[in-house]
């Protein structure tokens, strides 16, 4: 299993916490390794959560009727569903396998008829009525919320968002082989949509090789791309569109994909050909900014020290240089902890995965770039990234 | 512009709504043509909202500062923005273009310091301190609609969702237009798909075919496309893993993909050779049922009725047959208005985009299924998918 329960456990008593129920599609599964297709495809949609209870009861799944064939086919590492809605599907045909017939049993088993009432069974059956429960706010619909304060007039609810956020930091072995194919489906990309650039190309001919070059790896393209020609590269979130590529500008590629759920972000510089000094100068002190508070990376070191460090670095040749950050946790979630900014009290821990980025901006002139991500072990940093630091020159 | 601005003050006003706010990824960018990258790549992250004021006042945007490249650099037809945050972007080159110029105006004007005080300088600016605001309720997060409600304790908020979905119900010519993209690249997808397929060979592949067609032709690849073969089709939600075709085996294609931010959701089924009778005749009364359905929607009838039909049709041949709807509207989001459901109150209306579906799971044997797209005209339906409805046999 991807997700460390032990230890999220461990933190949970630690907390007073004695159910931790998670509620958007990012934390659902990565609670519990159920994903259900509507619950991610429509934000807003239909309701799913997941309960982890302390040690001692059983996980499960709160889930649309609709939704109970991803308990038996998937990941889910919970096989107890409270279910609610109708749903149709034909299942007294003779042969099931022992998927089909727990999934049969889950489509037949009692019909809550709404979230809150599905919600409230599996608390109740748990014997929380009088514990401490934590809510995510962000994927359950408020008035459910107050609906099981009000039902359970015992029972203290608090906000979860934090401690999934905290239990999220620590990736196991399965999670970075996870965030290792998502940098890897995206450097391919974009090696490869690098390779077909030309002088009068539309930027989003560019996109399309990385998005096809992307799924072959496996990935799933995200909305979270920016690839962007000479002046569109200094829009910090460019989208590659119709914008023709000219020969000596630079192409600015940043972002990532999902991988079996989890994310990437890097970022190269490529140019059409010579980029001239002023772009080689900038980009190296960005380069060496980001490669100094990489080599600074070890647990026990606070984060804000590495945001010190690029900075410096950068300013010696860039001296307006302005950041609010240089970099952010990544896992299922795009921006996990810790936060590598000057206000943050995070401190590296072994088995966090950071992204390390430098990206400087400049309107009517580029956006440069370079962002690596890396496993913080016990004596450094990991490198996730195999692409080297240069800048990438594509003959125009 | 794609959104019909005259018809939604219409509508307001008829309504006694002085103004109307959108939060959620799909509505902001529904009603402001706005997009931004992290509003809709991390649900529950940054605000952004969408300020749609009555006659006479301008539309704007409250939105992060790291986000306001998107107003210029994109599709938004509002030009008015309200920024929160910090963002580091070099603004002084020499030579802007005019739209660099205005994106450069953007990052220096006010910064509101949080989304709550962007939000409230717009509506004070526009004199709404008294008015009646709708404000939807899903991409807004909880507090910040308390605290409007405190700061502006006489004007009257009231929930904004359902008269977004309302507006959404009829389609502008260029809303369908790009609705007619989504279905044309899912339909790609699906026979190019379907070309590849072998016994043998894992569903994975398909999906992958899939999703580099939908690329090429335009589309992005979304969560929501099914595809599975023989027993696995009959999983409601079945998406494509390791397990290998087999002759003679149907596969289910039901989902659809994004194309300039509109969906599509379509089915059709394959056959790997000749699936055999109970495959063809139930196959058969689905097909029947769909398009029986399709050919009585027109302006005036109710979509309740489309439901009698379809299972009536349906239920000649597969007497146990059972549904909850045969179909919904389709537009930005998945599942616009109206359903095509018994209890459902909705007429149909010139321009209104619905799927119209009767699918049928059994498990342990398959999934089958038709889903068509259609505009209602005032004469009928018309039809955007192209594909004919047979069962479509590729050689094993």
């Amino acid at each position: 299993m991807r997700f460390d329960q032990e230890r999220a456990r461990r933190i949970m008593s630690q907390q007073g916490i004695d159910a931790l129920v998670a509620t958007s599609p990012d934390n659902v599964t990565y609670l519990s390794g159920y994903w259900a297709m509507s619950h991610w495809a429509r934000p807003g949609g239909p309701q799913a959560y997941a309960v982890l209870p302390a040690a001692g009861a059983t996980p499960c799944l709160i889930a649309g009727s609709g939704n109970l064939d991803h308990v038996v086919d998937g990941e889910s590492a919970y096989s107890e569903a409270y279910r609610y809605g109708f749903f149709a599907t034909q299942t007294d045909g003779p042969a099931l396998s022992a998927q089909e017939a727990q999934y049969a049993k889950l489509l037949v088993d009692k019909d809550f008829g709404d979230p809150a009432e599905a919600l409230l069974a599996a608390l109740r059956d748990r014997k929380l009525e009088r514990s401490r429960i934590a809510i995510e706010d962000t994927g359950i619909v408020p008035a459910i919320v107050e609906r099981v304060k009000k039902e359970l007039p015992h029972a203290e609810i608090v906000s979860g968002g934090r401690l999934l956020r905290a239990l999220r930091t620590i990736k196991t072995p399965e999670e970075v082989e996870r965030l290792r194919g998502a940098v890897r489906a995206t450097e391919r990309g974009i090696v490869a949509a690098l390779k077909i650039a030309r002088p009068g190309m539309a930027e989003r001919e560019l996109r399309m090789e990385f998005d096809r070059t992307v799924i072959t790896e496996g990935g799933i393209p995200v909305s979270s791309m920016c690839i962007g020609g000479g002046a569109h590269s200094a829009m910090s979130n460019c989208q590659a569109g119709e914008r023709k590529l000219v020969a000596g500008e630079v192409i600015r590629f940043d972002g990532g994909v999902r991988y079996k759920w989890y994310r990437s972000d890097i970022a190269r510089i490529g140019a059409l050909g010579e980029p001239g000094e002023r772009i080689r100068s900038y980009y190296g002190a960005l380069r060496e900014g980001a490669e100094r508070g990489i080599a600074a990376i070890k647990p026990g070191v606070r984060t804000a020290e590495i945001f010190r460090i690029a900075m410096e670095t950068v300013r010696k040749v860039i001296p307006h240089y302005q950041r609010s950050h240089v970099g952010h946790g990544i896992g299922i979630n795009n921006y996990d902890a810790p936060d590598l900014a000057p206000q943050s009290d995070d401190v590296f821990e072994e088995g966090m995965v950071v992204c390390v980025e430098t990206p400087y901006y400049e309107l009517g002139w580029a956006g440069l770039q370079l962002e690596n991500t890396v496993v913080v072990r016990a004596n450094g940093a990991e490198l996730l990234t195999t692409l080297d630091n240069e800048l990438r020159i594509q003959k125009a």
